[in-house]
C-alpha cells in the first residue's frame, strides 16, 4: 500500500516576459498535518488567472509578490480530508486561496464551504466565484451601467469578461466584445447575447469599434489595456466610466509601456478611470454572491469552464491564458 | 462729444502651437443694442484662463471649440449700462460668460448680480468665482481628500491651484504643490502655507517628490500634465484620488502627447483618475459659493490677483499664461 504525497509547485525563478516551465518547479512530499483549528485539504480543482503573472514579478502590485521557493498561491476547491476544527467535518466540499498543490492545510476562517447542491463545485472558481464577483463589482460599481447606454469590454471572451458582458446586457446595455479569434466572437454573440464582438486583430479595428458604438462608448470594462484601450478611449462619451479590472496586454512585456496619455481624453470627456481588486469589495461579497447564483439559476448568466486534466498540466493551463488558446474560466482537476 | 463704441477681440486663426497675436484680430464698432430680457454691460475686468487654448482648436473638447471670426467667449465682470430686463438695473455689477469685449449684450438668466459689498468684484471671476468652484468641487467632489493625507498639485501657483491647496489644509492634509520658479515656490509656502513645493524644472524632480511625500500621495490634482504627471504617478496610494482638472502642458503642443500608460498605476493601486469641469457642479455652485466666501471672510483662504491694465494687452496676459509668468489669478482691467 503506497503512502499518499503531497505535490506542489513553486516559483522557480521570477519570469522575464512570458513564463517558461522552467521557472517553475514540481516538488513531492508527506502530507502536512494540520493544526488546531485547521484542516487538510485534498484539492480537486485549481484556479489558473492571468493576474498571477503579475504577482510572479518582484514589484510592489496590489498583491504582494511570490516569494521564490513557494508555492504559487491562487483559488483552488477540494475535499477536507482531516479536520481539526469545529467548523468543517471530513468530506466537505472547501474553497480557498489554496495553491497550485495537491494537499493544503489552511485555517478554519479562510476557508469558505461550498454547497454541492446549488452548482458543480468548479462554479465556486468562477462564475460564483472570485471571477464572477470581479466582473460584478467593477461593471455595476465603477462602471455603473443604465440602460441604452453602450459597454464595451475587451478580453471579452475571457473568465470575467463573459460575465462581464452579460451582467450588461441584463441591465439593458448595448454591449459589444473585443476578442482574439472568430470562434470567441461567435460565441459573444451566438451564445451569450453580445450585441457586437470585434477581433481586435483587424487591420480597421478603430473603424470597425466607431461602427459598433455609433452612440459612443458609456463604460469600457478593461481587461487588456495597451492599443486596444488607445482605441477604444477615442470614443468616450461625455461622463464615461473605466473599470480597470486588468492589462493582460502587459503582463509578459519587459519595455514600460508607452502610449498616448489619457488624462486629456478623460478631462475632455468628464470621464472617470479606476483600477480595482475584488478584494476592495470584501465586505459586499455576500451580496454580489447571492446575486450572481440567483441570475444563473434563471439561465441568465452561462458560463463556460476549460479544464485541463492533472496537476501535471497546470502550468501549461496556466501559459495558455496569454496565448490567446481559452475560453471563459480555466481550471485544472488535479486528478 | 464722441460716441461711446464697442471693442472686441475675435479669433482669426486656429493657433498652431503657442498662439501669437497674429491668431487675433481686434474689431471697433457701434455699441450693441440689448433687446427684450436683455441688458447692455460694459465690462470692467476679463478673465483669461489657459483652458481657452483648447477652445482655440477645432476639436471635439468639454466645451464647443470658439468660432472663427466670433469674440473669444470667457468670463467677465462688468456693469449694467442699459437694461431691459426687470432682473437688473443700471449700475448693477454682473459676472457672466461675456468674452474679450468692451461692451456685451447678454439675457438677464445667463448673469449672476456680483454683491460689492462682499469682496471686490474682481473676485467674481477669481477665487469667488468658476476659480474657486473649480477647486473646490474638483478637489473635494473627486479627491475627497482625509485629515492627515497628502495632496499634490501641479500648477499650484496658479488661479485654481493655490484654492486646491489652501482648501486642502483646512481639511489637515500634508499639501506638496509644484510650480515653476522659486518666487512661486516660497509664495506657497511662505504666505499660502504649504507644507513643500517644488520646481518641476529641478533635475532631480523625481527624487525630490519621493522626499517630500515620504507617506506616499493620496491625492493629485492635475492642472497640468506630461512628465510632471508621470513622475506623481508613480508615488500614488492604494485608493488614491487623481482629479484631471487642466492639462496646461499640453494645449500648445502639435505632436500626440505620448508617455507611459497610466492604467497599470491605477490598476496596482485601486485608484481613482477622474475628468471634470466646473459645469458638472452647476447644480451645486451656491453651495460652494457660500463655503469659499466663508473661508476667505475668516481669512483661511488668501488669494492674488495679477491685472493687466487696459483691453488691448488682453491677448498679452493670455500668452503669459503658458510662460510661467502669471502667479494667481490673471485678469485685464478693460480701462
Amino acid at each position: 500500500m503506497t503512502q499518499e504525497t503531497s505535490k506542489r509547485i513553486i516559483l522557480a525563478k521570477r519570469p522575464v516576459g512570458m513564463p517558461t516551465i522552467e521557472d517553475f518547479q514540481f516538488e513531492e512530499g508527506p502530507l502536512p498535518q494540520p493544526g488546531e483549528g485547521e484542516v487538510l485539504i485534498r484539492t480537486s480543482y485549481l484556479s489558473v488567472d492571468p493576474y498571477m503573472r503579475g504577482r510572479m514579478n518582484d514589484r510592489k502590485s496590489y498583491v504582494p509578490p511570490y516569494e521564490l521557493g513557494k508555492v504559487i498561491l491562487g483559488g483552488a476547491v477540494g475535499e477536507v480530508i482531516l479536520s481539526q476544527a469545529d467548523e468543517f467535518q471530513v468530506g466537505d466540499i472547501v474553497v480557498g486561496n489554496l495553491g497550485w498543490q495537491t494537499h493544503a492545510v489552511a485555517k478554519a476562517n479562510q476557508l469558505k464551504k461550498v454547497d454541492e447542491q446549488l452548482a458543480p463545485i468548479t462554479t465556486a472558481l468562477g462564475i460564483l466565484g472570485m471571477t464572477g464577483l470581479t466582473a460584478y463589482f467593477g461593471l455595476l460599481d465603477i462602471g455603473q451601467p443604465k440602460a441604452e447606454e453602450t459597454v464595451v469590454v475587451s478580453g471579452a471572451a475571457g473568465a470575467v469578461g463573459t460575465v462581464v458582458g452579460q451582467i450588461a446586457k441584463i441591465k439593458g446595455c448595448r454591449v459589444v466584445g473585443i476578442a482574439g479569434s472568430d470562434a470567441k466572437i461567435r460565441y459573444l454573440i451566438d451564445e451569450l447575447g453580445f450585441d457586437a464582438a470585434i477581433n481586435y486583430k483587424a487591420t480597421d479595428r478603430r473603424a470597425v469599434l466607431a461602427k459598433e458604438c455609433p452612440n459612443g462608448v458609456d463604460v469600457y470594462f478593461d481587461n487588456v489595456g495597451g492599443e486596444i484601450s488607445d482605441d477604444v478611449m477615442l470614443l468616450l462619451n461625455k461622463h464615461a466610466r473605466i473599470p480597470i479590472c486588468g492589462q493582460i496586454a502587459l503582463y509578459n512585456m519587459t519595455k514600460p509601456d508607452f502610449g498616448p496619455r489619457m488624462q486629456s481624453q478623460l478631462l475632455i470627456t468628464s470621464s472617470l478611470m479606476k483600477g480595482f481588486i475584488v478584494s476592495d469589495y470584501l465586505q459586499r461579497f455576500e451580496e454580489g454572491a447571492i446575486q450572481l447564483a440567483e441570475w444563473v439559476k434563471e439561465g441568465r448568466l452561462k458560463y463556460r469552464e476549460q479544464i485541463a486534466e492533472g496537476f501535471e498540466n497546470t502550468v501549461d493551463a496556466f501559459l495558455g491564458l496569454f496565448t490567446g488558446e481559452n475560453l471563459g474560466k480555466q481550471l485544472v482537476r488535479v486528478k
